[in-house]
């Protein structure tokens, strides 16, 4: 029996034109660093999107699924780049301005990426880049930077504005199916080559709606959200699009991503709304405690990337910013669960334990844990092992390998075609997921597994610790054991007995889980994206670069 | 270029299993009319669907999409019904039981309907008409009832407990085309025969998420929903669906709509939200006044299916109920349109201005303005005409026509597949819907229009007026002038000068638009889901029926 509703697919064109349409007034506003933001309605936007899609097809010669990549900060232009390319058909290919040039180059390789849109104040990184892209027929730059850094390039160099001048305002989108290729973004692998994801129309549709729910973020028009995850970070977590879905305003923070300037901006431009890594957070929190400023505006901080450590959970509560932990990676567009506590344990105890967690599912996500042996776990809270899941915005593959085909690496999806996530946790029988450890990172000491996450929270409690890391080293006795890597606050005269104390005592560390390798660091190594950099850690002990003390 | 994500199909089971599943505390509580409500979780409906789909295909032999038909009001077990037909591939049908026999036997025939699941107390309706039904071979009862009256019926009879009792309480639901057809439901068509919208999988889980979006309903599981609008009436506005999506829970009013229960339900069961027709509102409002109820966990309201009058918007407001307007109709799923004002009227004085209009159009439906002679209209707030709109959630033609083909009459499809709705209205530039009469209502008077529902509203803005509806007449110098119906609350003097005064004073209505005729009535005759039945008026005042006053 046939259904007699409307086939319309679900495509980005369709969210920009809502936008620009219907919330026209609602604003984009980008960071100069100077005096007043730049900014730009939503109806702007889609002028402007249009006029990119002409210039990238008339001027530029973007057909098909061709390539367009970005080199940018979260800006305005980002936004009409976000918009514009995947609408005309083409494939928008966001671009980790913190990998090692080593890396971004093989990715644009890989990409066959034919366009780099690039802010100027990037181009130092990419001029050096460009004479190794050899698929890139076109540079467009956009905003100040010194352009006399590609002189003598191969691809031919466009202003942005230039571009956009004269071009028209509306453009004819093509009504493509909504599962082709909308946008791909590569994952910063911690092993092998970078591996790409490519979302299509109807994942990020969908995803979109999901952000908007109640559930989820669930901003309105009446909102102004500061969107600290970079556009080359897994679509930002979906904010541009999903704004523009409901017309939520984007104060957007270009390069100024120290904590002053987010300071100051959330001073003075009143977000109510933020989505950062937690690493991005803690900076804040030290600034905010440096010198207090009027932040009251910004009461709810979606956090995700890293697991929040409850510690700053429990400071930004102090200041009436209240944190919602999410959990997502590249291939999950990236909302896999959202930590908002059930309606029963609201005001009570109970809040607390529910909003460290990772969170619940939402019905587009299905979770299940994998035991050692490949078993199913039960959801009962205790059973440990890796979170396996299938979802309308879940990768199902990765890029091409070197046949041209998608490839689908055994120990990154199933059989069945779930994704291996590569996170080891529990999920309590109300569905709440909590994450203790990438299966990587967990610490395998005497047949038992310990939790270098819960080891690291713990570290995080103790007030004289900045920061923590904590790794698996080898160990003749147990086969594994904990290094616990610790950044002191200014001025601290902590020992580490001490520390290790407050871990049993404070932190209800069993004891055989307590570290009895130690180390100070100036700072744990961090990921491009802002994760601790564990594989740096592992290689410094491994080479005996750190400076030991056993208890 | 291939997109590398999972091809997971958008399906009701999905709804399900993760309403059981992650939601599983959420309750749907039905009224009795005694005592405490009847008490069921998510988890418990969960498996009870499972095992109502095995009764049907077991025991029944419900295969492929045949129509399983519900002649039930809303409750825990007609929530079931819900998700195990579409679930298992069958196709859901809910019959309006409000419709006169004759209607009720050709739909039934029409969509040739095998099963019908009944409410017992429903059994006096069904009972005489089941000789008509021949495509009927079962029939399920559930809940109390007189089973006698099915007596001697040509169809199989079946207790629903009955066929749940042992059986296996999973089922494995089958991964079907997100297009296929899952429910069903007609319009009580005025004119000709009743037509058959067939919602999809896709279409019912896009609306779900699109009613759970903070600018639609946006509730959680904080919330209970108060279901008034009923289950027959276009998917009881996507409720049921989009509460399993999220854990909202459900208070059912099963019979028991009468104003004296729902004030009852409302103070002891403590919903949230509740969602209604105007009609039963305003009767709703009576009762409060008559005997004051603590009602004050009610702070939002949705209204849809016809326009809310202002007065009682306003009403509702001063008891803490926040009224939130919403346009829809059986094609559209419903949700075309929410009232929520944009973000820069909050707290002003146009706030009231925007939330009495039928409200902006989400990003999943696009609507456009056509004029008399067929050209697009600008939406400047003054241009009238019909509203056309496309969407994923809106209809593209009706069922079967008798060569078995989808119909796509031409007066209610464009030739580009738009829906014609049959409204006339305004949009303003910045997307807000006004609209002010169907198409077939508005009054042509010496060739301006008049809108019947601004007279109307004028009309019962007056304190001693209840309901009022206006009808085109015919009118041998204007063509056609507007009739005034008025229902009057009891012990009121007023008489017909003063009422028109009152319109031109305090009503704002241009002098040449007041009304010259005149009648008092009862009640204004209503549609079988609660709509005036301005059909009935019209033939009551051709045929003389109604005692006319001319001012």
């Amino acid at each position: 029996m046939l259904s007699t509703m409307q086939d319309v697919p679900l495509l980005i064109s369709r969210i920009l034109t809502h936008g620009a349409k219907i919330h026209g007034t609602s604003q984009v506003s980008t960071w100069t660093g100077e005096g007043e933001p730049q900014r730009r309605s939503f109806a702007e936007i889609g002028d402007r999107a249009a006029q990119l899609a002409h210039a990238l097809r008339d001027d530029l010669g973007v057909t098909g699924d061709d390539r367009v990549a970005t080199l940018m900060w979260n800006n305005a232009e980002h936004v009409e780049a976000y918009f514009a390319i995947p609408s005309m058909g083409a494939v928008l290919h966001t671009l980790n301005l913190r990998l090692p040039a080593e890396q971004l180059a093989w990715i644009v390789d890989h990409a066959a990426d034919k366009v780099v849109m690039v802010n100027g104040s990037l181009l130092p990184l990419l001029a050096p880049l460009l004479p190794r892209l050899r698929t890139v027929e076109h540079v467009v730059v956009t905003g100040p930077g010194d352009r006399s850094l590609l002189d003598g390039a191969h691809a031919r160099v466009h202003e942005y504005e230039e571009l956009l001048t004269g071009k028209p305002v509306t453009y004819d989108w093509p009504e493509l199916d909504e599962r082709s290729a909308a946008a791909m973004c590569y994952t910063s692998g911690t092993t092998g080559d970078p591996k790409g994801v490519v979302y299509s129309h109807r994942s990020i549709y969908l995803h979109s709606m999901q952000v908007n729910m109640t559930e989820s973020m669930g901003l309105t028009d009446e909102d102004t959200s500061l969107v600290v995850v970079p556009q080359f970070h897994v679509n930002a977590w979906g904010l541009p699009h999903a704004t523009f879905m409901t017309g939520v305003n984007m104060l957007m923070p270009d390069r100024f991503l120290q904590p002053a300037p987010l300071a100051e901006m959330i001073e003075s431009e009143r977000p109510t709304h933020a989505a950062a890594v937690p690493t991005i957070w803690q900076g804040l929190l030290t600034e905010l405690t440096a010198k207090p400023r009027d932040v009251s505006t910004l009461t709810q901080v979606t956090i995700g990337g890293a697991a929040c450590p409850p510690s700053l959970m429990a400071a930004f509560d102090e200041l009436g910013m209240r944190v919602c932990h999410a959990w997502g990676m590249t291939e999950t567009s990236p909302l896999g669960t959202v930590a908002r506590p059930p309606a029963h344990a609201i005001g009570t105890d109970q809040e607390f334990a529910y909003r460290i967690t990772q969170g619940r599912f939402p019905a587009g996500v299905e979770g299940r844990l994998m035991g050692r042996d490949g078993e199913l776990l039960p959801w009962d809270g205790e059973s440990a092992g890796e979170l396996e899941v299938r979802g309308m915005w879940i990768a199902g593959a990765y890029y091409n390998g070197p046949d041209a085909e998608p490839l689908r690496p055994a120990d990154k999806f199933s059989e069945d075609g779930w994704l291996k996530t590569g996170d080891v946790g529990t999920i309590s029988p109300d569905g709440f997921l909590t994450l203790t450890d990438r299966a990587k990172d967990v610490i395998k000491s005497g047949g038992e597994w310990i939790s270098s996450v819960e080891l690291e929270n713990a570290l995080m409690a103790h007030p004289d610790v900045m920061e923590a890391a904590v790794v698996a080293v080898p160990d003749e006795k147990w086969g594994e054991r904990p290094l616990a890597t610790v950044v002191l606050k200014e001025g601290s005269t902590a020992d580490f007995a001490s520390l290790r104390a407050f871990l049993a005592d404070e932190g209800g560390i069993a004891r055989w889980q307590l570290p009895e390798r130690w180390t100070i660091v100036e700072a744990v190594p961090k990921t491009s994206v802002g994760k601790f950099d564990k594989k740096v850690l592992r290689r410094q002990y491994a080479e005996g670069e750190l400076d030991i003390t056993r208890l």
